[in-house]
């Protein structure tokens, strides 16, 4: 009888969906925050994100169904076990996460960030002239599920959208012209926006440096929505205050929460939200990860294939 | 040899092309801020918006062509003398306006505005759920070229628009269902999103009044880029402390510049910017007025039918 160990928010109808996948397993249900170590050692199934540092490489886990898209904290050796299976849930933020950098996108461009400024001190004044996103062009670096999803709005509102991908494909509906990660250089200066999506591995870590905004317009916003280590927080700063580009957004830093006393969050021209682009709060996002839990566990345990399958070596879904 | 007027910011090259359409007359170009009652007494034609109270229903002003959008200063009794041919620049700030209020209404259901005011305090907190414009229902009160393409706007990132306007016409693309203002009341409690272009007449003289508000739900966000005469802001105030709806956005106020001591600035959920939604902000809209005022100045000069001509009973272009 195997042991599954529940860490999402699931409703009564969501766990009665999971316990009849296998009725004879054993089901715990802990709230992310609460969970022990033994618990997590003791379990052979687990859906949600256990902190990586008590995961121990246990012996007993068979398959590890995170919540979370990225699987940055969990490929680091010494984690899981080998054999253990590894899946994200990549596809359950498309929506939430994509909508919020758009969000962040369009506060930027409309100065909406400085007119609040304006506001807390009952000020009606004027910061000047604005931009569009009509006509833009807008480079979508990473192009999985959440950067597509943004490619999207922004070329449904009438952008010319960049598509920045690790591999040759076809190109996806709704992006306008498809480049290279190795050719981000040679859009970058051709961008209104620049919106980042991608995952935490060490081939991203620090893309986002001097350099990079360097070869941006002075009149190019930039947005990161995917993780904090693809940006060098102080190259940004320098960036922002110099006028290198004209300003920034930011879901993730490289140190969660970001310290009180971090220059970023006094940047006038950088828009900081404290990654909730994510997590439970758009409805839709916990479906979405119920639905591939649901979908996962019932592979699992027909011994077929899964969905979301980390590999080890890049930190990407294979 | 007629005297024109110019309160409008033209590039050499524009001012080449008006001047070529009648180059027998003589031309002053003046800066909005700095014309004198007697400039305006002198002119025969007029480009811009000049004080109506500076206008005394001048004998010799035969056209007034407003770079505004919205004509209600001018259509009072005693601004202009009967026969002066009064039009707007409808169709000028489509763009900018609907951009600034689109831009307005992701950052209310993305709640950017209460993260701006947490990155003042360097707080990393979390202000619960959010939504979505996809499957949302947006109802958008005044269907002209600004609502129109706000409508579009929504309507392209997966809303469900409900149009509402004066007249009964064929359902605009962009728009899924259409109906009357009379019957703005029946559709309101199914709005996600209101948002209102409407023009300051009589008729829309505080259309959003406490019972409006009541009719809306908790959860919806009200948005206002028209007049700030259709919306009663003592009412509002009222609506956002009591939760009557979760939070509004307005570019335009009863009285503008909005008092510093005005109630409605400390609102939390409330943004307000100071009517720059149009104006000069979004380089696009002036070259839009300087097509029409060439269009129209031709068209005067040869007799023709004027564009955006305003009917002064009604406010709004004939």
């Amino acid at each position: 009888m195997k042991k599954v160990l529940v860490l999402i928010p699931l409703s009564e109808e969501q766990k009665a969906q999971l316990e009849a996948l296998a009725p004879d397993y054993r089901y715990s249900y802990v709230k992310d925050s609460e969970v022990t170590e033994a618990q997590i050692q003791d379990a052979n199934i687990i859906f949600g994100n256990p902190a990586p540092g008590m995961i121990h490489a246990s012996a007993n886990l068979e398959f590890l169904q995170l919540a979370a898209s990225g699987a940055d904290g969990y490929v680091k050796s010494g984690v899981l076990k080998e054999g253990t299976a590894l899946c994200s849930c990549t596809g359950a933020y498309g929506q939430a996460v994509s909508e919020h950098a758009f969000a962040l996108t369009w506060s930027l461009i409309k100065k909406l960030h400085l007119y609040r400024d304006d506001q807390a001190k009952a000020v009606w004044g004027d910061e000047g002239m604005v931009s569009s996103l009509r006509g833009a062009t807008v480079v979508v670096v990473g192009l999985g599920d959440i950067g597509l999803q943004y490619a999207r709005l922004a070329h449904a509102v009438g952008a010319y959208v960049i598509g920045v991908k690790r591999r040759l494909s076809a190109c996806p509906e709704g992006v306008d012209e498809l480049c290279l990660t190795d050719e981000l250089d040679t859009v970058l200066p051709r961008a209104d926006v620049v919106c980042s999506f991608l995952p935490g591995t060490a081939s991203t870590y620090h893309l986002f440096n001097d350099e990079r905004y360097a070869k941006m317009k002075p009149s190019t916003y930039f947005i990161n929505c995917g993780r904090g280590t693809a940006l060098d927080g102080e190259a940004l700063c320098r960036a922002l205050e110099q006028g290198v580009i004209a300003g920034a957004a930011a879901d993730v830093t490289e140190v969660e929460p970001l310290p009180a006393d971090h220059p970023l969050w006094k940047q006038r021209n950088m828009i900081i939200t404290p990654h909730i682009s994510g997590g439970f709060h758009l409805p839709v996002t916990l479906e979405n990860i119920v639905s591939i839990c649901l979908a996962n566990f019932a592979a699992y345990l027909k011994g077929e294939e899964l969905r979301n399958v980390i590999d080890f070596t890049t930190g990407y879904k294979k």
